[in-house]
Formats: structure tokens, sequence, C-alpha cells
């Protein structure tokens, strides 16, 4: 027979699995000595026993629990049912992970029609006692009987208003005598039975409502939602009641160790004088900031800047406590770790390793690593943001916050930003067309696209605010307006997004730029001397290249040639070069490409020295270069002198319907071989061209994206190599480079033995590779992916946390085999979950040599790849939270 | 040192790998004591030795052969380089597995400026000695010294010119002579060196030059194309000559022991009098009917017929014989197993399994189940098709034979038909909206979409005639026309397709109707005895439902619901369950539908009977069933009396950019629980009433198509039980069923473990499971694959013939998986893959229970499953080829 009751002089803060958080620091507090109201905790084995039992209580658990309760009524010299000096107690839930307002509290259990007499003469307070007594009755009949709030509350508002009373303070004794009856009578008529008087049946009844809680709707929701399994259940804290509304000697509050807003090292909190904990949170009165503590309670403050020191240093984080003070006395409720802002994190972890308190491994886990983004970008202003009007939500696709005037094409936004105007680009979606637009923009907001929509992708890696998938719009691009909430919002109307939420507001909301402060680059230092996974960036050109560097990238993990085709000077040779009838046209469009693209690179070389950089040959299908309305074909048409009828029908040819699985990608240099030529020697010269002129020793790494098979990369490298050959010969001198793969189809994965033959590095390209081994489009499938969230059938966006039973383990698969064939082979991932924390911590935990994502999300990056050595190092680093 | 030369009575059958295909059957001629010209074979291990060797003859070699060359001289009293008695011989390669006319030839060796006069007098044919040396210096020009043969054929035209000859034979020995020395002075120009006038020289330079031509261009092609490893390396048969062109008394031809074409069982084959192996096969001159030869060649003749069937008891299986009478002796050349059609193929099975030559499961194995489409489907007529003009060449998309007009829509094909005209569908691609047209046709014609595409797969599962991306004709659907070859067919105008070879013709080409042999059941028969594998179709109605039974399917595979959707009365209904603003009008118009889907299955489940019937829920994405144009939407809004614009927006809304990858299969009975609601309540309703009203016990299979994700399922799975319980309860009868899943999206595959939680079978749709797994859309790849397979980087269509390292990767993980969680799981395969022979042995391989195909390939699949059984056993049941 196992213990299933402790007693809280019996736990400690180590126990949280069998005693919830709540309990195991109540027990915890109470070994350390701190002034914590006596009680005992039923623990989750007694939950677990109880389902097991077939919901109900096993004579073990109830025998032990009076043994327990005999135990709290020596201790504290008061007894269940004593009329002249009876124990209360409340009942809550406390399970392992913290599942706040989930499951069911029960306060002033105890009382009954005797000792509510007794407590009425104890505390000379006849309306204190009733109103404790009618607010239990209310409790318990909602929580352990089921009966509806609303039945009780009806019951109140009539005595209220047949008394004619404005606010509930108004009622007498003598009215919450009636009422008892009334509730009393409630009960008898709904469960058939009377309100038991008996606080042992009471206290039995209450613990076994709280274990029911467990599994009532909203907990059992909430545990999916934050994957917490139900296998744990939870513990019930059985505690003697202390009062904070006894009078004003008597009071309650919450209270932080430091500031959780700034990280302020000084105590942060607020009380109420002769009130109840729920009367703090219910927010009706007013509480009073903590400074004013020390003035109307001056020794109890002494006492409990003490123990909140104390606390601090025992639990060597920053806590969140809850005290009540009856007659002058200080009680502790609660403390655990205390919830920050990003900029609070950061600075507590960095002040606490100064002091001494914690080492820089354990200050690198104290900071979220998602919560990073909130220092990298513009905020609203706190003031104004509370002022304005919400439009719509959409999706949260890129952080940071911005207004502008709206416009509706790429084109009239640049044409605006020039004039100085700040400008919202509004789109149904924007495509790689829309880029100068983009880049001129402040903010993007598109109706449709996902997460890793051509928006959002994009805003991200410029580090630019984006709302993307915001359905609550209707965009109109020809007529140039939009249309939410029955409004219409025309071309040169304001309005302000927040990337870092999805909310769309009407109208200017001002901002307030972002700074980074020196105990962030403090921990960044630290990460940096931690992580293993080396952390690159993507970037596409020179300015991001240095963007990425500040941010500290260490190389550029996916550099992206198409990008360098929309620019207006080129734009035109791309579309002779798929416009050709001929490869002789077709080499001469891309001769005229190959200046441009060498020059790129070497831009891009010469920013980042040292540091490798792979680019990768050209990915999307040709059709994303042309226009697709008759009106855009009929412009081009007249602009690069090409018949309409012959513009359209090569746009109808390019046409797929499947263009996500069509001619994309190393397909296109099979079977134009020449365009693969042009961008190697484009990449090969600008590396020979720095080693002439500068001097410098380029290694660059090229990548063919979309490979599925070993003999299609063996084809795609051979035209590479050949055409790097040609260059040595001609430029008489030679670089060193790598060639090698994306990982992005599943048979790639299934074969990676087979493909590493071939490549020197694998780069797992995870948007396109979750896209396939889902059968999810990210274009099409935002709607479905919330529902399926909503049902529960995703527990994350896999577009932005990679799916480990899946796709993980086609990377795990490929890395096996990879290197199996190639023991040397450079891995690393340089899809969008490049920068998401739980993927970086995968991305370590199997092995990859790097992981490359967007610019501004390279320190986040950085930050989890040092967690995840922490954490894979198995040292209990990360606080009690 | 290892034995590089076998004397040809040295070797025997048995030894293929290292003697050749045609060594190892010269030498077994010659063991069991058949006429055969003596010689030896150099063994693929010195072809090997020779590349290891830098492409250089070895000592080992050189002595070995010429120790069997003197062995050679002295069985058949002859002398390389004899003045008097010359040993001439014959050079020529012999590979592993036979690759006709891809290597060289060399014949005469031997001869030199003295032994040609040997020969003239020996022979007493001056002309013939010196055409025979003629010949040898060419054919070794052009083989060993690479000399074009174009400047041998000027030497000789130019003669013939000179000489006012007409043809080859007025040429007279000074003539021969002096292109001999006109032949000589050309190597001596070309190669820098005298043509070699030693016999052991000429010969090994001939040896040397049979290796080197098994990597010539068109042997690698050729090996590639075929699957044959490259390190077999290739044999070299030198053989003494014999000569058929020594006069009247002289000969030679070629045979089969039975009829090719009709598997009769009497000697079938032709020869010519007076006249060398290549004259047959040059066909100047018209051969003889094998008969003849009793008459001219008495004797002769009865020798060969015993020896034919000595051969053929000898091998067990019909050969394929060439020989040659030189002087009334009669020498044998060649035996090997002789290539048939798909009728003689079964009728020689199974006349030899009754002759007692061999056993059922080797009758099993004789015939090739890609063949069998032959024996199911009509033909062209074999004298009008030879006169036939051919327009294009599309895929050979669904076998058969078919002419009538075409005719563009599928409204228009309707109304043809009905007016008794025979019709062929002529279309972009096709949509399901065209089934009713399909089912008019005789034919089907797509410009666009592969061997998966929309038309196909319809096509074959209608065992109707199909080509599709046929890319050689511009169809313009609007203007009903479509231009081939630079001509226009509009409507009404008459083609012919060929759906085995993917021939489209002009004009009515007359066909002659399948009709299945008594033999063909017979085999049918064995093989059923033998497989393991169950073999399914896929039928979506009772009339393929029927054809499936006939064709010997044990049940339904893959039964689609959405097919059912397309019908003209329902196509309303569906039309206002898409376009419902609510989930009160969604249902309304699927409470009309049910009584339709309840009717189909009723249908299909009383022509099955207690075959299983696996029913697929509603799989294609809602768009499908909306029409895209303007027009059709125009027409559709007055029809049905819903606004235009309203319409229009709706399939706006409802577009996808990659619709495969978007809102289609499970999905849908996610947002819509409703339909599957309906459809489950179908199948269920339909099974009760049966149970009813016959007392027939149906256990209907639930497929849920495209899960990814075990919770998914979950969800489907729960909406759809509940509605059965429902059924039960309202119909007061339960019935036995199953849910289960397909597996088609990757991920399905890699967590199969997960997934058989909630799954009782799995049905592998192998053919978006390809898509998903090379990313390779079906609609949008055909030339990119064509492409490919051109390129040698894939082997096969792997939307044929499953991939095994890709997807039969998946498919293995996902039945050791699913087996792990549930040992009783029903697996097997629904897609295109389930007809394909390949494909089959794998599944029979990786232990599925079924294969379910088109009703048409049903034979092929029951065929290739019991070939997969005597393969698997190992037993070298298949005859020798």
């Amino acid at each position: 027979m196992g213990q299933f009751v402790y007693s809280f002089n019996e736990g400690s803060k180590d126990m949280k699995s069998l005693l919830g958080g709540k309990g195991a620091n109540l027990a915890e507090m109470t070994k350390i000595g701190l002034p914590v109201p006596f009680g005992f905790t039923v623990t989750t084995e007694a939950c677990n026993k109880y389902y097991a039992d077939g919901k109900k209580m096993s004579k073990e658990v109830i025998d032990q629990t009076f043994e327990k309760l005999a135990e709290l009524e020596n201790v504290i010299s008061k007894k269940f049912g004593d009329p002249t000096n009876p124990l209360l107690v409340s009942v809550r839930s406390g399970a392992v992970f913290s599942m706040p307002g989930m499951m069911d509290t029960i306060l002033n259990l105890g009382l009954n029609d005797e000792t509510v007499e007794g407590m009425s003469k104890l505390t000379g307070n006849e309306r204190f006692a009733f109103d404790s007594y009618r607010r239990f009755i209310q409790m318990f009949g909602d929580v352990v009987l089921d009966i509806s709030k609303s039945k009780f509350d009806e019951i109140f508002d009539a005595k209220k208003e047949e008394k004619g009373y404005e606010v509930d303070i108004d009622l007498k004794s003598d009215d919450l005598k009636a009422i008892i009856a009334s509730y009393k009578a409630l009960i008898k008529k709904e469960v058939g039975r009377d309100f038991p008087q008996d606080p042992k049946e009471q206290l039995m009844e209450a613990i076994m409502a709280v274990f029911r809680s467990w599994n009532n709707e909203r907990a059992v929701l909430y545990r999916q939602l934050n994957n917490i399994p139900s296998s744990l259940g939870t513990a019930v804290n059985v505690q003697s009641m202390v009062f904070g509304n006894m009078g004003d000697t008597s009071g309650t509050g919450v209270a932080f160790t430091r500031n959780p807003a700034t990280g302020e090292n000084k105590i942060f909190g607020e009380f109420l004088v002769n009130a109840q904990g729920e009367d703090v949170v219910a927010g009706i009165r007013t509480p009073l900031p903590i400074d004013e503590m020390a003035v109307k309670f001056e020794s109890v403050y002494k006492d409990f800047v003490k123990i909140a020191e104390l606390l601090e240093k025992h639990y060597t984080d920053m806590q969140d406590m809850e005290f009540t003070i009856e007659n002058n006395k200080l009680f502790m409720l609660q403390t655990r770790s205390g919830k920050r802002t990003a900029a609070a994190a950061v600075k507590v972890a960095v002040d606490m390793e100064k002091e001494g308190l914690i080492d820089r491994k354990t200050a690198i886990t104290r900071i979220d690593p998602a919560q990073i983004d909130q220092l990298l970008h513009p905020t609203f202003d706190p003031i104004e943001i509370k002022k304005a009007v919400k439009l719509a939500k959409g999706l949260a696709a890129s952080p940071g916050a911005s207004y502008g005037k709206v416009y509706f094409n790429a084109a009239s936004a640049e044409v605006a930003a020039a004039t100085g105007e700040k400008v919202i680009l509004v789109r149904l979606e924007t495509s790689p067309e829309d880029l100068a637009g983009m880049v001129a923009a402040e903010g993007i907001l598109t109706a449709r696209g996902g997460m890793t929509s051509h928006a959002a992708v994009v805003a991200r890696g410029m580090g630019k605010c984006c709302v993307s998938g915001c359905t609550g719009i209707k965009v109109n691009e020809k007529e140039k307006l939009f249309e939410a909430g029955g409004r219409i919002f025309k071309e040169g109307a304001y309005i302000s997004l927040d990337g870092s939420t999805g909310d769309v507001y009407e109208g200017l909301v001002k901002t307030v730029k972002a700074e980074l402060s020196g105990d962030f680059n403090t921990i960044m230092k630290w990460a940096d001397e931690v992580r293993v996974l080396k952390v690159r960036a993507n970037a596409d050109n020179p300015k991001d290249a240095q963007q990425a560097i500040e941010f500290g990238a260490e190389g550029i993990g996916l550099c992206r040639t198409e990008h360098m085709f929309f620019n207006e000077e080129r734009i035109p040779a791309v579309r002779r070069m798929i416009l050709a009838d001929s490869e002789v046209e077709r080499r001469e469009a891309l001769a005229f490409l190959l200046p441009y693209q060498k020059e790129d690179f070497k831009g891009i070389y010469e920013i980042m020295g040292d540091r490798p950089v792979t680019i990768r040959l050209l990915d999307p299908p040709l059709h994303e270069f042309l226009p697709h309305t008759d009106e855009e074909i009929e412009i081009l048409s007249k602009q690069i002198n090409v018949p309409f009828e012959k513009l359209k029908k090569k746009t109808l040819d390019l046409h797929e319907f499947n263009p996500m699985l069509g001619h994309r990608g190393c397909r296109l240099a099979v079977t134009y071989p020449e365009i693969a030529e042009m961008q190697a020697e484009a990449i090969i010269t600008a590396a020979i061209e720095l080693k002439k002129e500068k001097g410098m020793e380029i290694i660059p790494e090229i990548m063919i994206p979309l490979i599925g098979l070993e003999k299609e990369l063996a084809f795609v490298k051979n035209t590479v190599v050949d055409t790097i050959n040609r260059c040595f010969e001609k430029q008489g001198v030679k670089v060193e480079y790598l060639v090698g793969t994306m990982i992005e189809v599943p048979r790639a994965a299934l074969t990676a033995d087979e493909i590493a033959k071939e490549a020197e590095f694998f780069s797992f390209g995870t948007n396109d590779l979750t896209q396939m081994t889902f059968g999810f489009s990210r274009d099409d499938t935002n709607e479905i992916i919330n529902q399926y969230r909503e049902l529960l059938i995703f527990e994350e966006d896999p577009f932005q946390t990679i799916d480990v039973a899946g796709v993980g383990k086609l990377v795990e698969m490929s890395v096996k085999l990879g290197r199996q064939t190639r023991p040397t082979i450079k891995l690393g991932i340089c899809g969008e979950h490049g920068g998401d924390p739980k993927t970086v911590e995968l991305c370590h935990n199997i092995g990859l040599n790097y992981v490359s994502c967007s610019p501004f999300r390279v320190p986040i990056a950085r930050l989890a790849a040092a967690q995840a050595v922490v954490k894979a190092e198995g040292n209990n680093h990360t606080a009690d939270k």
C-alpha cells in the first residue's frame, strides 16, 4: 500500500509529479520554514487510482486523508465541525503543469449550520460568517453537485431585487440566511438530497469533484492544446483557510520578486486591504502598489521582503507569489516561477548570473527564444494601441508593427514610397513580381496565403512586418480598395499592422523602435559559447547578407537566385529566355543575364568573406516570371515587342495544374541545361574574379533543388562541373567549390544513401518536404490547418514547427543514410523551420551541422541551439516553472 | 589462372553467365551430339579482364585462345592461313541476355591474299572466294578499324557505275579483285597500316573489337533501357565457317519448333537455297516455307525435324533455330527460346503441359502478363492497318483498337452515339464531367495528360481504348476541331486509335474482335491454384463489377463514390450541396442524394455477393463538380437558378493553386462531416436492406482517403461509426463492417504504426503516393518523365511500374509498421500499379493480401501473382531464354 496523502511537511519541490506544482511548492515553503497555512496534498496517484477504480475513492485513500486531516486538526488546534473553533479548509486542484483556471476550487469547506454560528461568534462578524457559508454552498453546488451557477445567481439576484439593493454588500445577515435556505432547497430539488452537513462528507465529495474536473471539457482541451498527457492526473491540496478579509489588519496580494516587464531587481506587485484573493483577481477594487504595504503593514512587509528574497535564492529564479495577511500575520499561499517579457527575461537572466545565483548555461535557458522577436522589431506605442480600432485578424506572418497608406500594387507602392510616404502594400497574395513594392512598403497585408506563403517568407527575410491570410478583408486589386467589417478602404487610407499578432488596425497607430540592450548581446555571446549547431541565414542580396552578419549569422545557407531575376533591368531578358524558340535564342538571353548574376554573387561573397555561401540554382516554375491576366500580357506584349498571341500561348503552355509538383527545381536544369550553365558560370567566375582582384578564397556551395533521384543529380551535377571546368580553363585560375542538393522531395530522403554518392552536402528544404510529406499545399491549406488545430488533429502548424513523427523521421533517415555513404557530408536545414526553436532542437539532436533561417530569426536560432545543448546534457538547468 | 576460353565440347547451357547465351547453347548442342560447326568461346570474364587491364588482351587469354584454335584446327582438319585448306571462322558476340543487333559480327575471318586463292580452288568458284574476301575486308574495316561503312560503299558503288552494272551479282571476279585493292588502299590511308594478312592477328583484333562493342553507344543504351548490368560483359564465339551459298546443294534457314503466331505444334520457318544467313535476314530474295525443304532436301529435312524435336524436349520450350546446309550436310548455328504472340504463348504452354513436357507452374511462367492485354481487346485488321495513314503518336493509355467520328465535348458525343454513330471523344484533357461522353465513345483521345490522367484511368477502368498525352495534335475544343500534321480535322471526321501503341490514324480502320480461348481459361485456372495474392478490381458501378467478376476478380478493392455524383439526375443536388450557404442547406441536398447512393451500393453488393467491397468516401476537390469557364457558369446559373455572380464567386473561392495537395480526400469529411455521414448511411443501409430483403450478409469496407495523421483518421472514423450506430438503431438490424484507410500520403506510410491503431485495413493508393513521393504531378509531368526516360534518369515510368527504391520502400515500411500495431490488418493496393506485373510481384514479396486493378487488368494481375509465387519459390521454372 503506497502513500496517497502527504502533509505539507512531508513533501518538497522535487515531488511535483506526485504532489502537483502547487502542492510541491507549498511543501517546499513549509519545509524551509515559511508561514504556510498547514494542510495536506492528495496525490496525482490517488487521482489516477480514482479513475482506475471506476471513479471511486478507495478505502486506503479515504483512510489516509482522514489521518492527515487529524494531523492538520492537531497542528492548528481546530476541529472539523467544532462549533466553537471550527476547522475550515480550501480544496484546490494542483496539476504537474500549471493549468490556470482549468479546474475547480472550493473555499470555506467545513462550514455547516452549526459551525457557521461558531464562526460568527469567533469573528464577531455574523454577516461575514453567513456570506462565507452562502459562497461555500454555491461553490459546492456548482463544483461538486454540478448545478448550474445561474440557478444560484437567480436566487441571489431575486433577493437583491426584492430588497431593492444595488450591490451585494447591502445584503444583511438575515438576507443571507434566507438565501442559504433557498440554496439548500435548490440543491434538494436538483439532486434529491440535502446539502451535506458533515464536513468530512463535504471534504470527500470535494476531493472527488476536483479529480473529476481533471477530465472536464476545458481541461481536456487545454491539455491537448498544451500537449500535457492525460495520464498525469491532478493532485488536490487541502489547506486550512486564512482570511484576508477580517478587517483592516488583514489583506491579500500578489507580487513578483523582480519587475516582470523590465526585469528590474525590485519587488513588484499589488495588494488589497481587507480582501480575499478573488477580489484581487476580480478587479472590482483597485489594488495598491506593493510599496504601500510598507506603510500600512510595516513589519509584515519587512517579513515579506525577506521571504521574497529567500524564495528567489531558494528557487534561483524570479518568483510570482500569493500571500494573505490575517490579523497582521503573513501567510504564503503560493510561489512559482514568474512569467516575464522578453526584455525582462534577458535582464533577469544576465543579472542573476552576475549575482552568482545561476550559471551561464542556466541563464541561456531562461529566455524563451520565441519571445526574442519582440526585441528585434518595432512595436506599437502601448498607449496609442489601446485606443486603436481593430479591423480584422490574419496570420502573424512576420513580426513587428507598422503603419502607412494602403496601395494595391507594387508599382504604385513604389511611387508613393519614393515621395516619402509610408506605404502598406495590400494584395490578394504576392508573387515574386511584387518584390520591389514589398521592399518599398513598411508592411504587407495579404488576404490569402499562409505562414509560408510568398509574402510571409519574403517579409520575414526582410524583417518586415507582414499579416497574411487575412480572410476578414476583401481585396479588390482592380478597383484599388478593400472591404473590412462592411466598410471600404481606398488607396491612400491609413491602416496599421501588427505582424506579431496578426491584428490589422484602422488609421495610423504610432510605433516604438526596437532597441537591443547590452544584456541581449551578453546572452547571445553566452549562447554562442555553448551551442554546437552553426547558424546561417537565408539571404539573396548584399543588404540581407549584411543584416544576417549583424545578427550573428555564420554563413548563408540559402541564396535564392530567382529573386535576382525579378530586377527591373533583368526581367526582360528573363522573359526573352523563357519565350525563346530555340536554344540559341535562349543562350543569347542568358548571356545577357550572366554579368548581372556574377555581380550579384560578387556582392554577396565580398560581404560574407570566408563564411560559406550556399547558392541554389533556379527553382520556381518559369510561368512565375510571366504575366497571367490578359491585361498584363497586353502590356508586356507592347513592352518587349512580342505578339500578344504568342505571349498568351506561352503562358497557357506553361500553365500547370499543380505547379508545386511540376516543371521546376532541377527539372529546369535537366530540360534547359543552359540555365544551370549560366548560373554555374556566374557563381564560379565571381569567386575567381575576387581571388584575382582581392586574393579572397571563396568556396561556393552550389545547391541543386528538388532532387528526387541519384541519376537526376548526377545529370545536373555533370552540367555544372563541366561548365566549371570550362571556366577554370578560360580564367586560368581554379577555386574550390562544393556541389550538393536540397532534400525536399520525400523520395530524396528515402534514398539519401544513393543521393549522397553525388552530393557533397544536403540542405533540408523542410517547407517543400512538409508539403509533399503531408500532401498539403501551403498556398491552399491555411483554413484546413486552422480547422485541424481547432479540432486538435494538429498540435502545431507543421509549417512552423517541424512535424517530428513524419517529416522529422524523413530528415533523420536522410541523415543516417547520407552519412552512411559519405561520412563527411555537410548537413543543414534551410526551410522556414530553421528559425523555429523546437525544430532547432531536433536539428541539434539528430546531428545536423547547421540551421539556416531568415536574418531576423538568426538570434532565435542561436539561442535555441544553445538551449538544445543544455537540454541534451540532461542537466536540470531549467528552472522550476 | 582461370580458364578464359572454352571449346564447344567443354560447356553447357547452364554456363550462360560465362559463355553468353549463344555460346552456352552452341556448347549444349555440341554436348548432345548435334551437328554444330566446331569452335570455341572466349568468356565474359575475359571481356571483363580486357577492360580491367585497360583494354588490353592479357597473355593468358591470348595463349588460351591459340590453344583452342589449335584444337579447332585439329578437329576439323583445316588450318589458319593454309592456302590449300584454309580454316575460316566467324567471330560473333554473345552476351548473357540477348541484345539483338547491338554488337558486331565478323564472317570469313582467315581469308587473306593467299587463302582466298586456296578457297577459290577448293570451291571451284573464284567469284565466291573473292566476294567473301571483299566482304570480310569491309566488315573488318568497319568493326575492327572503325572506318565508316559508307567509305567502302563508295568504292563498291563507283566500280558498279564504272562498269554500268545494275546489281551486285553482275560484278566479276576481276571487278572484285579491283575493289579489294581499293579497300586495302582505303584502310592504309585511314589507319596508316596495312590490312593484316596474318589470320591470328585478324582473330585477336576481331575478338578485341567485339569486346569493345560491348560498350558502344547503342549497346550501352540498350542495356540501360533493359536494365542489364554493364558488369556482365560479353563473350565471343569463334566458330568454323560453313557455307550455305556453295550452290544448289546448300542453303540456310530459320525455323521455330511451333508456330510463333498461333502456337500450333508444327515446325514453322523458311529457308533459302544457295544463300548465307544474311540473305534471309536482308530480305532481298523471298525465302521458301520450311515445308518445301522436305522436297528439296528430303533427308536433311528429316534430320532437321528430329533435331528440332530433340531440342524442344531438351530445352522444354519452343525453340527458335538457325541452320545452314553445306553440300547436303546440315549444321545447327543457333537455338534459343522463341519469341511468340500472347495467343501462341498460351497455347504452347497449355499444350506442353498436356504433352508432359512441363508442369503447370512452369506453364504459368511461360506467358508474359503484359502480353495478355492483346487477348482482351479488339485489334486492327492486320491488312487494313498496313494501308492506314498515321497522324500522331500519344501514350498507349488504355489498350485496344477503335475507330469513329471525332466529337469535342461529352454532350455531342453522347448525342451522336445515341443515333448509332461510332464516336471518338477528343479533348484537351478529360474531367469527371466528361464521363457520360466517355461511356458513349468507342475511344478517347486527349492532347494532354499522362498514363494516369483522368482519361487514362477511367478508360482503363472501362476497358475502353484511349490515347492520352498526344502532343502531336492541337485540339481547339471551342472551334470543334483538331490539327495534326498541318491538317484540320473537324467534328464528324473519322479517325482510328490504337490504345495499345498510342498510334492515331486518319480515317476508318476496321477492327477485329477479341476472343478468349479455352487455353486462356486453363492457364488462368492454373494461375489461381498457385497464387497467394488475392486479386480485386476497381469498379464503381454494377456493370464494371460484373465485368470484373467475369475476369476473375475476387472483390472490389476500390469503389470510387465520386463517379456516382456525376450522374445527370444527381449532379444538380451535388452542386446545391457545394453551393449551400449553411449546413442545413447542405444536409438537404445530401438527403436528396442519399437514396441514389444507397441504390448504387445495393446494385454493386448484389452482384458481388459475398465478395468484399471496399468503398472510398468522396475524394476529389469540390470544384471538380462545378463548371469553370464563364460560359459554362452562365449555363449552369440558368439551369439551377443561382445568380451568375454567386456561382462565379464560389468557383473562385474553391480555386486552388495545387488542388492535388488541397481540400480533398478526408479533408472534405473533416470540414463537412455531413458528407461522410450521408455516405456512411448509404453504405450501411444498403447492406442492411439486402440483409432484410434477401438474407445477404454484406460486410462493407469503408475506406477513408488521403489520411496523413492518426488523429485525422480517428476524427473521420468517429463520424462514420456514430452514423452507423444511428443506422443500426433506426433499422433495428446490425451488419458487420470494416473501417480502413488509403495509404497514399507519404506521412501516412511513415507513421503507419500510429495509423493502424484506427485502421482495420490499409489500401495503398500508389498513384498519389508516387506523385507526392516524387513531387511529380501526374497531370503536368508527362513531358518531364519522357525526357527523363530518354536521358535514362528513369528506367521505367514510375506511374506504370512502382518505384521500388522510393515508393516501394514506403509501402514496405507501412506493411511492417502496420502489422506491428495490428497483426491482422488487411493490406492491399488499389493504385493503377495494381495491374502492373512487376508491382504485383513486389506486392507478393512484401506480403500484401491483395492487389486491385481495373477489370481488364485482372487477368494480368492473376497471372503475375502466380508467377510471383513461382519466382519466389526460387525453382528455376523459367525457361532458358
